[in-house]
């Protein structure tokens, strides 16, 4: 197998220290939160993060109009909850934080835990859990993926504009449930930190409904032309997504090329066409990757004017257009 | 060999359709030249292209503030001449048109042709080769690579500011030789309208000095870590730059996830710091990639005011930051 970076240990660290030397706009403190060098005076605070591999995020939408700070945990591994709580201090102006956090238990449990210390401290926090990987059937057990980008972008809209905590936790929570992933893969994510790869995968087969962390999927089918694996993505995405609008996100888990989302995207768009849906917003590239995976996801979410407005609203983060 | 696109053919045709479709800014014209909707209607135009596989150039800057025009060859293959012609009769309002080509015989021939059509009628014309791969030491016969983005970005800036053809010219000619490029490779492309790599390679093994299409290098090396990979690259690219101020480019080859060019940059800086040098700015992310290659390219430029306000003035492109 081969990688640039083997590394087991030090992979955090490292691409934390490589983040802040080349981007100005943020700076690291208590090791491994990530907060914007110019803290937002008044206004609701937003605060993600989790397991690190996933890059641009969560680091990478720290700024204006998006996160104010993010919380790495390492390789694929929640972060603590005194971590959380440093960065839930360091950005509260007073205005409160929300917490906005992918559905896994151990990031649950301890973004909820920093959530009662910063109570404790007269901090007012709100949470917000991302499920929006249908591959799983149980609801109460779907796992955040990327539709999480969305979420970080509509609620930095909101804050920009000056809603209350409680008004953007409410408009954030109508959203959440109409946001729906769902994911592929060709190849294992080789983790650094184990030198292991996620999991197995024969050279002519593809995990359908993979998780960013390789979790099993759906399926495990023999590998397909790209129209039809779409049309896949596709039927089981419009099983629960029932608009004839929609905003779509074509995200790449990381080692796929800009070129191949472009020509998956052709291939949705027309599929899409077919099915008599139009599509009033697209979002393609790396957003929520999975270390050095071949594959994507589809995301759709029911287009509203409020949504449009805030995923085409200006922001200083590179990553997210 | 797992891919999700393997098309032998209609690779060009649907990645610029996907793109089309998702990207409001731009469209196509003569099935393969990108331009953006709202033509500049004064001042000069900005023309560049070649092979396609190097996404996102280079048809993600064409956007304000970057390139009117991209002209997109086949896979590695160089743009015919009517192509290139019809890119500079679109975009060309009376002010003149700067073609920006990378250093390949065939974009070189081709390129020239377009201009001397496009000058008997009457458009004025003007053109800048860009050779920034210093793996080759034949400075006649060095390569364009990553460094051609940051020539992009400048005249992008100049011809922003309104200056004429014959400044922009003069000034990008001043900026050329002072680019200095060298990458590495731990993987080959895969070619998907070949349906073979672009190299043979163990699997202990990495190409120093690759070029953006897999041409050989200076040297094939057993695999190291990436601080002593960057030690390497370091050490060519300061026999040739010798600023003690520069601008940084970490280049992903197209397979490289953000975290590993992170991890690199964080090396490269540390490295650069132990030589005296400091860096006044930073560029971090894939910006001309070979396909799916494994690796990454490192672009030295000496700092200067000028060129620091030009790469960081906005741009309407996704890709550039």
């Amino acid at each position: 197998m081969k990688k640039l970076i083997k590394q087991k240990t030090n992979f955090l660290n490292d691409m934390l220290d490589g983040l802040s030397k080349t981007n100005k706009q943020i700076e690291i403190i208590s090791d491994t939160v990530v907060v914007r060098k110019n803290k937002k005076e008044q206004g609701v605070s937003l605060v993600s993060g989790g397991g690190s591999g996933h890059e641009p995020a969560h680091a990478g939408y720290v700024a204006k109009g998006m996160l104010d700070a993010a919380v790495c945990g390492e390789v694929f591994t929640s972060p603590t909850p005194d971590k959380i709580l440093s960065a839930i201090k360091a950005v509260d102006n007073g205005d409160g934080v929300l917490l906005i956090v992918k559905n896994y238990a151990g990031d649950v449990m301890n973004f909820e835990m920093a959530q009662e210390m910063a109570e404790m401290e007269d901090i007012q926090v709100a949470t917000v859990i991302v499920k929006d990987d249908i591959a799983v059937e149980d609801e109460a057990q779907r796992r955040g993926v990327a539709g999480t980008v969305i979420v970080h972008k509509y609620a930095g809209y909101l804050a920009e504009k000056g809603l209350s905590l409680t008004e953007i936790k409410d408009k954030v929570e109508d959203l959440l449930p109409k946001i729906k992933s769902i994911g592929m893969a060709l190849t294992a994510p080789m983790v650094p930190t184990t030198g292991q790869y996620g999991f197995d995968i024969e050279e002519d087969e593809m995990e359908i409904g993979v998780g960013i962390h390789g979790e099993k999927g759906l399926s495990r089918e023999k590998v397909e032309p790209v129209n039809q694996i779409v049309e896949r993505l596709i039927q089981v995405l419009l099983t629960e997504v029932e608009s004839d609008e929609l905003i779509v996100m074509v995200n790449g888990m990381g080692a796929t090329p800009l070129s191949e989302l472009n020509i998956a995207a052709k291939y949705v768009g027309e599929n899409l066409e077919q099915k008599s849906k139009s599509i009033a917003h697209w979002l393609v590239g790396d957003y929520m990757t999975a270390l050095d995976m071949q594959g994507l996801s589809l995301t759709f979410v029911p287009s509203s004017e409020e949504l449009l407005v805030a995923l085409t609203d200006t922001t200083e983060s590179p990553y997210f257009h």
